[in-house]
């Protein structure tokens, strides 16, 4: 490590950088690599004596690029977006920089601190009842990804109820989600040891858009404690991977309490927009919440990975995640006049995350994060409303937020489910490599997601979207159909 | 995202952290900022419109700084080191300015391909058993920390056990494992729902150098089995985090195979200086352990967070921790051509961290990582030497790779353990600003740990450290002693 060589090297990079995000229209959306291609490119043993930079950038060129799936590309639409800035770039930059490890306050108390800051500022932007700030018993914290947001939850909720009712009686535990829900609350489960047929999977369908009907919930409910098993989590989410549903949060916190069970919202997507004020409307109800999740670096310019969890109450997650080694004491930490975050989380270590999401708020503004929001719905509404001008295309679930599930409909004779069609479709498209969006399945129907969320994208890239999705549907039907 | 406004604010931010490693020296190592400081400093509330690049970095010069314990100074003698290097931070930029999720392998193929490479790469380094290899039923994966890869061994056993002894046997499941395991695997226990009177602290002490005696596991494992508990984890570690004790993996591995328990070899520091032919032996008897985890991002100049993890058989880690939901369903998975890593990790999203390690082997070569472990072995030495010529103090364990234990010699008086007068030479030593250093404590002695580990260090550190330590000694038995 030499700074002057971290200088001239440095440079060089952000050149590099600068002109990948320029180019970034030229390379393949979807990489169109096959299995093992790299492992021919590349020698099978690491080199003895250094390398010169010019030739590992010229690798990454040309080894590297090729595969890589562009998520920063314009052309992207594909599950939900992750996004980059220069704000999320630079933050990136300094935390790599300062490389600090921020476990307990004491090893770096800027980290601890302006987490707990940009946490409660959020907690703001979105309204958040008072009991996420870090003024009471609760407060936010920065997770890697919601799979993580939702483990620690269930974690301490599992300890709690256990607490209670004994610690041989895991067998009992029941969790309860939409089959919409995440499957990372399923991982966490299989983690945690829930037993997988205590995880109820209560169905949606289209006549409630895929959202958690609250009826359905009170009845397994009632079901299970009458055979002796003890619901504790329940896990609602505002914007389902599939489809983006909103599960009805008031009802659903109301029957939570009833029942005393955690209650965990994941707005992983649909959060972001919920800075709005037009859009909070759909995490109302949060105020009946014991966790809330939302990951800025899906839509809110954060880059990767920055997920936020706020909690009603921090002692449960501090009961089920801390320990105390002596080599880690110190006089801080002992006299509690601080917050330690490895103990709101899985690992020890942490990255000083705070300052990318700080420099993000900072330097582009609530305003101009709203303006962001908004612009990706109504580009979402434009190609909503270029599907509806062409018949041979259905729109499959509402539009919500800024994603639209559609599907190509199969001839009209009845031997197609249109299944296949849309999968044929789906690859075609994305095979062109001028855009990459992926699928759901919903109610047994296969359907296309096209979700604007890239911060490159432009209404130019939505139109041309729709146009290549317009030809690729025509040639498959054109192959379809016998010719006359 | 603007392209040219992210090269603009990029070389800026170049500059800053360069200047950043030109000026560490002038700022304490050990920030002696006092709790809240920075709720003072900041707005309650983020700005409605965007603040200027050059507000942010004052802010950061004047109020982020002084709240930053500063891991990459040379004065930084601390715990473990958490390595930074100009490969490791130009590869944490790519990987920011990629900003790709690998999670599936086609979400980024060169990202799941070249972990797999470079995780081949460093096993033959450590000259790893083949089954560690890529070749066979098992392989490298990229953790964020030995948390997780502790974590995620002990699930994939956990459940191992399980599917033998049926899934409500939880509770007799024993985890085995020296008093000087780091306090991550008693965090991975409390996660994986593993009873805290099932977690066997085994006692060592100095007789053994703080190493697991393989005698004191078997008694305890027959005396578990003679109960009708299930032995099902042993984890055992090379370079414990208090004094860097090795443990013997060649018997301990044999016992684990007798009882059919999972063997974890947490070598998180110590196993980056097995990449030198001369320490190889220290993880002599790997070829019995079916997981083997070291941080790359501890000594071997990768920025953090970068930890390896090898395991025999990659199968019982995806079987706990895979799940399959239809909108990730993608060819290249379903028809089991390519590895994906989210089964064998607790999150879902990934960065793309190989791209850092990658870098650090190509921009330096094994032989220059070969050479910067061994001089910092080198100092450890020196400054071992020059606690032997004072007297003043003892060394309490003998000293192993780069770190040293020592301690100030009470007052022969008799009427002082000494504790009291360590803890404050902690303080008043860190409290100059100058260095570093942390404690633990082994058989009841508050103890000095030194490690040698920030890629900065030269031997005039080390040497103004000891000298440092000496002044704050002598000041310190100067006011203890009465005056004759």
């Amino acid at each position: 490590m030499d700074a002057e060589q971290l200088r001239e090297y440095g440079h060089q990079m952000v050149d590099f950088i600068a002109d990948y995000y320029k180019n970034i229209e030229s390379f393949p959306v979807l990489s169109q690599v096959k299995p093992e291609y790299l492992c021919e490119l590349l020698p099978d043993s690491a080199p003895n004596y250094p390398e010169k930079l010019e030739n590992v950038l010229d690798d990454i060129r040309r080894k590297i690029i090729p595969g890589l799936t562009h998520w920063q590309s314009p052309g992207y639409f594909a599950y939900y977006p992750c996004n980059s800035s220069t704000a999320g770039f630079l933050g990136e930059m300094l935390i790599s920089g300062f490389n600090i490890l921020g476990f307990s306050w004491i090893t770096s108390p800027a980290a601890t601190e302006l987490e707990v800051i940009v946490l409660d500022w959020v907690a703001k932007m979105l309204k958040l009842p008072q009991h996420f700030f870090s003024s009471g018993q609760g407060g936010g914290v920065i997770q890697g990804t919601s799979s993580e947001a939702i483990l620690v939850v269930l974690l301490a909720a599992r300890d709690k109820v256990l607490r209670r009712i004994g610690k041989n009686s895991i067998g009992k535990l029941v969790v309860y989600a939409s089959d919409q829900t995440h499957s990372s609350l399923q991982k966490a489960c299989q983690i945690a040891g829930i037993h997988p047929e205590n995880y109820r999977v209560l169905k949606t369908d289209s006549s409630a858009n895929y959202s958690l009907d609250p009826k359905v919930l009170s009845e397994k409910i009632s079901n299970d404690m009458s055979i002796g098993l003890q619901p504790f989590f329940l896990c609602a989410t505002v914007g389902t991977t599939s489809s983006a549903a909103v599960d009805p949060l008031c009802s659903l916190g109301k029957i939570s309490k009833v029942y005393d069970m955690w209650f965990h919202v994941d707005a992983a997507y649909a959060g972001n927009a919920c800075i709005c004020p037009e859009y909070r409307r759909y995490i109302d109800g949060v105020e009946e919440a014991d966790s809330f999740g939302m990951n800025v670096h899906k839509w809110m310019l954060t880059n990767f990975d920055c997920c936020l969890l706020w909690v009603k109450d921090s002692g449960a997650l501090i009961k089920s995640l801390s320990t105390n080694p002596d080599y880690l004491k110190n006089k801080a930490s002992q006299e509690n006049q601080v917050v330690d975050f490895k103990d709101w989380q899985i690992p020890l270590g942490r990255r000083f995350r705070s300052l990318k999401l700080w420099m993000v708020l900072r330097l582009y503004g609530v305003e101009k994060l709203q303006n962001y929001v908004r612009n990706h719905i109504r580009l979402a509404r434009l190609f909503l409303g270029l599907i509806d001008s062409d018949p041979r295309f259905e729109v499959v679930a509402p539009q919500m937020f800024s994603l639209v599930c559609f599907r190509l409909l199969p001839p009209p004779d009845g031997q197609d489910d249109g299944n296949k069609l849309n999968d044929d479709l789906l690859h075609a498209v994305n095979g062109t490599g001028r855009m990459f969006i992926s699928h759901t399945v919903l109610s047994g129907k296969f359907m296309l997601r096209l979700v604007v969320g890239a911060p490159l994208t432009e209404e130019r890239h939505v139109e041309e979207a729709w146009k290549l999705i317009q030809d690729q549907a025509s040639v498959l039907l054109g192959t379809r159909l016998p010719s006359p």
